[in-house]
């Protein structure tokens, strides 16, 4: 831990509550659109679930590296006709305006106080699968001290894709192990430390919901466990 | 002007002092290395000046893109030996914390005061040739509140390419003519119009010293003109 120059953090889930502000938006549309009885969080979570198919479209190679805003906006039309709306009645200023609904998520409550802690000794800033105008958009609207937006689009590479830890690494100028990522989900971190970073977890058990069953614990050799970012920042010294 | 939604900045010699600060820098070095003699202001003079050659090389498409400080490491052998360092007595770690000279600049006085007033209703980012971690080192350092770190590196392209405005552009999510180029540089202000953005031209009359001959005045149809940030500020409505 002594070595650690720069904490990079994954967004959806682990900096912000992405289930509650996509459905939260998505409740206000189908309002709009006579569509009341549609339940928003079977909406949201079946948005969520396109989002690992759409970019291994691109990890894959089967299709050129594509912003997130541009898969999101694809998945949305996907689910609203599942959804059973006639989206040749509603405009797509409309259906872009309610896609930047991933621009617009709150942050869980302590992590805004806890960025700013560990931001006094360290560089901040996102390793997301989201694009930077997104990021940017999210943190302007929520206070987020981020000191650089990075992560899949600058990096040119999805996670869990090695090149986009390594490069992320690169672009800050500094090797891998001076870097640790900060993630609520086993799988990345694992990615992470397969590439030399270090890596946090930190449990965020209602990213899903109530019944969330995934990423309840650690369930890897990670460098710090921190039941939130000022527990984070507290283990870290700041 | 109304449509402005970001402000993307030039920052060598439009936001940070380069010359001093890296004559500062030399100077010390100079200093240490039993070389008090040589003219610190002349070798950040030679330094700046092998940056446009250096980065025509990647422009030309004759050397892959290549970052700043790859660059800058360089130029800054080739202007030490010709200003008569025995570069084999001095270690390459040394050579590597000189080289961060650029990292340590300092923003002209009213750059800070300027960038908070317009941040509150503006996206502010840099579009520098300058490398993320450079950047994002120099903004820690010296308190710039950027909201993201974009330019060549992100963009994969050094200004004056279309390339470097037209991706920030692209990157930010906005229409070229949303975004505004700030810089001290008629030059780089024509480059940036001729893609579609917006321009402000900002005089800087000491950035190459007291006998500063260039970029004294616009030179082109700029849709903004202002002495300084703070004037830029209040031009905008911050």
């Amino acid at each position: 831990m002594a070595d650690i120059k720069a904490l990079v953090f994954d967004v959806f889930g682990t900096v912000v509550d992405w289930r509650e502000g996509v459905a939260r938006d998505l409740r206000a549309f189908f309002d709009l659109h006579g569509a009341s009885g549609v339940d928003a969080y079977a909406v949201a979570d079946a948005w969520r679930k396109r989002y690992q198919p759409a970019m291994e479209e691109c990890r894959s190679g089967r299709r050129p590296f594509t912003r997130l805003d541009v898969l999101h906006r694809e998945n949305l039309d996907a689910v609203l006709l599942e959804a059973g709306l006639d989206l040749t009645a509603i405009a797509a200023d409309e259906l872009d305006e309610l896609n930047r609904a991933w621009h617009r998520l709150d942050p869980w409550p302590d992590a805004i106080d806890g960025l700013k802690r560990l931001k006094t000794r360290y560089i901040v800033a996102p390793l997301s699968n989201g694009n930077v105008a997104l990021l940017l958009n999210m943190a302007r609207r929520a206070g987020l001290p981020w000191d650089a937006i990075l992560g899949a689009e600058v990096a040119n590479a999805y996670k869990p894709q090695p090149a986009a830890y390594l490069r992320t690494a690169g672009i800050l100028g500094l090797q891998p192990g001076e870097v640790c990522l900060v993630a609520a989900h086993n799988s990345d971190l694992a990615a992470a430390r397969a590439c030399g970073l270090q890596t946090a977890f930190v449990l965020r058990p209602r990213e899903h919901g109530p019944k969330q069953a995934t990423d309840l614990k650690p369930e890897g050799p990670w460098d710090i466990v921190a039941s939130d970012f000022l527990d984070l920042a507290t283990r870290l010294g700041c």
